[in-house]
């Protein structure tokens, strides 16, 4: 892959680091490498300084393998408040803290990643920061409507009402296998006084409020999933809509590929 | 497909059952019914008695529709403990009552469906039950196990550690894209001191007390998923495996097809 297109790979482990390097001879191509900084989310990535600093020397000298600047993510600010500012800005420090330790061993750093859809407003005003990994603004979700960011939600699933056993209450042709829940249960749009109160693995119950007990049999319902990431991962297929008209289906091309 | 199998429908609405019968003149074909009863879970299902009579009474003198009995899911009782049993029972009357008055009304009720994976020992003995919705007990999962059902888990997900920053943690290549947290995070098989501290989109986290800290990059786990239904969902193939040897790879033929 790396011989047709210009991939780059995050690493935190210099074993790991000496396997791609392995890899690259033998297919004969040169793979940019990235060193996964642990700025506080506490997942992967090697501590800042001397670690990081360690780990950046070994892949530039790797053969096979171009180091190519440093990763981090302040992924843990998420639904912080008021506290997603000074949050992200901590730990940024440590990520340019980071940059200027490996600057000074005398490594050059192009490529300073970092950042989310939670925090491209504030990540992408650190001047080290050269990269943005903010992939969900193009379709935002549940989780961010509340933080007012600059993107507008794009991505809902069309729903059917399966049953209407008493007038309080609608059953949709939703559940846990056509919709995520890990950060919640969507929310009905455009139907005021519609709630949900579960969602199962194949159905999804709804309260309703006086304003939406209007609801009948096979009226579509549209909803918008708390969590786009996990909810996509379920589909096959993206169905385009503007102005109420189909303009194209684009397949989901990265489902089930974790096999 | 009615022509061709002996297809059944739930139904717990008359103008629903009207669609039906309909559709199954149309395409000249007879299709069984059975009437969905709640009793008690508070989803689909109109209610047992009168309710439930008059509704076998329209299925019954609609062409096209076979009355073939009455369908209850006492699901609610999941998780109950001790009062998983009087539970079980005391919906189960309802299903009962209902299936008395309907034979009262003259009608007769071929078949009575109704219970699930946790309740099959107690619903089975209900004489009028003819028919146990059981499908969870092929592969069972991390909910049931406390259970002490007399089936065992047959379903894991083979995953590997990508990522050994400290002693105590290690990453995974599992996250609720390829593993469901409904019912509570996966349980890591064969190996003590490991326990889900975090699952993340794409990520894994477990923390590693002393015994289980012998893990190293590469190392395959194991996982039980607390629920199997909705970890289906989102592969793509089984993948058989007898005394460690990989006998059958079978596709997941219901997958993506709720579109």
């Amino acid at each position: 892959l790396a011989r047709n297109a210009d991939i780059k790979v995050v690493v935190d482990d210099a074993d790991n680091a000496r396997d791609i390097s392995a890899a690259a001879i033998a297919s004969k191509s040169q793979i940019g490498v990235l060193v996964d900084v642990n700025i506080r989310i506490d997942r992967c990535g090697v501590e800042p300084g001397e670690p990081t600093t360690t780990l950046a020397k070994i892949v530039d000298g790797l053969p096979g393998l171009n180091f190519e600047g440093l990763n981090g993510y302040e992924g843990h600010v998420f639904g912080l408040g008021d506290e997603r500012i000074p949050e992200t800005l901590e730990a940024l420090e440590k990520l340019q803290f980071a940059v200027a330790e490996v600057k000074a061993a005398g490594l050059p750093v192009g490529t300073v990643s970092a950042g989310g859809t939670s925090t491209h407003d504030i990540t992408s005003k650190v001047p080290e920061v050269t990269e943005i990994q903010a992939g969900s603004y193009i379709f935002m979700d549940g989780q961010y409507v509340d933080q007012e960011l600059a993107f507008g939600p794009a991505l809902t699933i069309m729903t059917q009402v399966i049953s209407r056993p008493v007038a309080d209450r609608a059953i949709l042709d939703v559940g846990l296998k056509s919709i995520a829940n890990d950060y919640g249960p969507p929310r009905v749009m455009g139907l005021d006084g519609a709630e949900f109160t579960k969602l199962s693995e194949e159905h999804g119950t709804l309260a309703l409020e006086e304003s939406a007990q209007g609801l009948v049999h096979g009226d579509v319902v549209h909803l918008l999933p708390s969590h786009a990431g996990t909810t996509i991962n379920i589909h096959d297929y993206y169905f385009c809509v503007r102005n109420g008209i189909l303009e194209d289906v684009v397949e989901v091309a990265g489902r089930g590929k974790f096999r």
